[in-house]
């Protein structure tokens, strides 16, 4: 094998983005990825809420890369345990060593639960991966379905309620699909209850939603959601989840379903590496993207704190990582050419967006701010280029499409553990118990 | 709620027939299963094989019904306990009771190991519902990149060997798509294994695959699977199976990866009714579909036998599922109002098919027999038809096209527990450990 080959950690947008530039100038490469798939995370939420299915927003690593049988690409479908950088070897969980020319980490961020992992993911599932997207699609439909069936007022109110914790872009998004989920979607689908009469409560620690965007967009956002009827509750840092609810600030609210959309910190890349990291787990990186100190590492994407010239850090974003992605790749690209290097990294801001509920957006374009469909449109239109395969792109306007006319079937299919047989009255527990397989499997598998 | 109520086991082919039927009539009825969703099962085994996504061939029954406020129609999520024909009332495992003025069995039929459940399950998982199938799915494209990256040349074989237990349409069916999963769609994928190497070996007991079909096509079927690569081996019988194989008539084959179509036999409805039931555990009905001595309980489809003018058995088909489910609700319609019953059920044989790889079927249509990519294209715009859904239609047939095109991606993802982190050497046993706890949980819920 080449010794000089490029290691890939990750296949997500950085990663995937190196890999492409790299396959293009013919640079050996090998690419790990703990998954086989690279998602298109900005639409989880819609496979979350019953709209997409999985295959529609994730690609198999090898059909973008198709490494075939030339050696020149190389994916191997492993977890990285710890990196040696003297010795510039990567080592996985499964006992193999990959010895590196250059490194590009791109092992991208999780959500975080603020050092109450072990009590509240449990009951507060987070939304990161496609098992996490049909684990709470689950849990959702079966909240309905268990709902349809029991004679218990209050159990049938807490599994009518939906919390969703976290107001940046994802829970945002969320919470718009779950209120037109209930209040649409499955509005004519039963006999005992009435979907629409779900409680859909979006709760945010600081005194606004979309914080990150201008205060014009989130004045906006909030009452869009509110429009859809969405209880937002802002200044309510969560302080306690249990199997019947959560307390935040003020609220205490009697539920079954409480999905974590908050809290976001990188992997384990800190500790990869032996570096210290910054307060949200990430690694600091100078102008060229590289480690202090390690002039062939590159940490790119959510695992990394990049800055721009005025030294403020770059947002957690999939332009972002993108661009960071291809900036690297070219920067080893060019090195190996014997060529100067280029110049130090610079972000070109897009423009960021977030979509309320069907055909509702907020997008910011630095000076130019659009809201309501227009800025819908150009949501759907800027991710559906985004996507990775044609194929996916097709189907994906189709559903949207098929979505957007009749607010119908979406992929409302409960698979997995099913809660139809339980002797247990309370529900929640039951459901807690079924569920507690598939939760420990997906907690053991990341 | 009217006393005078139907209700319905089952919302496969037979129950969801009788539904809709009723429903067009304005009949009230219950309509109870444990799943969510009505499922096409001829096109499961392309979910198995990474071809179609499950929301693919699969639609929520409330979409099919829409059920709605008026009360007319109910669908329970729940699974049956027992029934108790005195009373006229069938008891869930929930614990609620349902009382009927007419009860119709449709639950189906499920794969038997013969008397083996408890030793040969856990090895060869059956292809029956949509989690069987992404199960499958999940194990064959994790054999491919643990191929991948293991050093073990005894490992790789058994992992990159695929046995299909069952030689009728299922198994033919399977056996046919792995082979091209293997020698065309992921023949360019991977670097450190060739994927066409992969072996697919189809076990069959008897000296023929395809044994209900007219010889003609049985023997263009096991030309063509062997085209395709399939080693078909019938008179061969399974004695044996454990995690690193089988043993059946005169073949060993060490193998990680087993997978079980054969053996069918009907769910619990002779228990639940309290008859005797025949060999393969189905209920045997009279010319009116009723159970002998309960004239207003109807078993139908899988889980029973009835029999033609000549007394030869029906077969275990969707088309004869459908319209016996038909023909009760058209009974129970007639009774209501008072009218004559009909005729005895008469089977109307639209004929049978089966598909083997992308653009080869046999098909049989009483003297007429097709073969080759003629009987593809019959096939093809029979199951579309048949395909409840016309978004279902939609995608399916963009899917078709675009495999057929490209020989390209299907849905190849692999989602669920993961192997990439494993430090055991020994890949099945690391493998179905993981995946114990899969499979345990599709134990529990089925």
């Amino acid at each position: 094998m080449d010794p000089r080959r490029v290691v890939i950690v990750g296949a997500g947008f950085g990663g995937l983005s190196a890999a492409r530039k790299l396959a293009v100038a013919g640079v050996p490469f090998t690419l790990i990825d703990k998954k086989n798939h690279h998602l298109f995370q900005p639409l989880l939420y819609q496979v979350a809420s019953a709209v997409l299915s999985p295959a529609e927003i994730a690609v198999p690593i090898r059909s973008v890369l198709s490494p075939g049988r030339g050696r020149s690409i190389e994916i191997l479908m492993e977890e990285v345990e710890s990196i040696d950088t003297a010795a510039q070897s990567v080592h996985t969980v499964g006992g193999d060593s990959v010895a590196y020319s250059d490194l590009i980490l791109a092992p991208g961020s999780k959500f975080t639960y603020f050092g109450h992992e072990r009590q509240w993911a449990h009951n507060a599932p987070a939304l990161k991966s496609l098992d996490d997207a049909l684990n709470i699609r689950r849990r959702v439909l079966l909240a309905f379905e268990r709902a349809e069936t029991t004679s218990d007022p209050a159990l049938r109110d807490r599994l009518m309620t939906f919390v969703i914790v976290g107001g940046g872009p994802t829970g945002v998004e969320m919470a718009g699909a779950l209120a037109e989920l209930s209040r649409a979607t499955l509005a004519r689908d039963f006999t005992n209850i009435d979907p629409r009469a779900a409680r859909v409560i979006l709760i945010e620690a600081s005194d606004t939603v979309l914080g990150a965007y201008p205060d014009r967009l989130c004045r906006y956002a909030r009452r869009q959601l509110e429009h859809l009827g969405v209880d937002v509750r802002t200044g309510a840092p969560v302080e306690e989840i249990d199997a019947t609810g959560l307390r935040a600030g003020e609220s205490v609210i009697e539920t079954s379903n409480i999905f974590w959309c908050a809290g976001v910190e990188a992997t384990a890349v800190g500790r990869w590496l032996g570096v210290d990291t910054e307060k949200n787990g990430t690694v600091a990186v100078g102008p060229d993207l590289t480690v202090s100190g390690l002039a062939n590492v590159f940490v790119i994407g959510d695992a990394a704190t990049a800055r721009d010239a005025e030294g403020k850090p770059l947002p957690a974003l999939a332009p972002v990582a993108k661009q960071q992605g291809a900036y690297a790749a070219r920067a080893i690209i060019l090195r190996r050419a014997g060529k100067p290097a280029q110049a130090p990294f610079r972000y070109r801001d897009w423009g960021t967006m977030a979509t309320i509920g069907r055909s509702s957006a907020v997008a910011s374009f630095g000076r130019l701010q659009l809201t309501g469909f227009v800025a819908w449109m150009v949501w759907g239109g800027v991710h559906i280029t985004y996507l990775v395969g044609f194929r996916n792109r097709v189907t994906v306007l189709f559903n949207w499409f098929w979505h957007w006319i009749t607010y119908a079937k979406g992929s409302r299919l409960i698979t997995g553990p099913d809660q139809a047989a339980t002797t247990d009255l309370d529900s929640p527990r039951a459901i807690d118990r079924e569920l507690d397989k598939t939760v420990n499997a997906l907690e053991e598998s990341t």
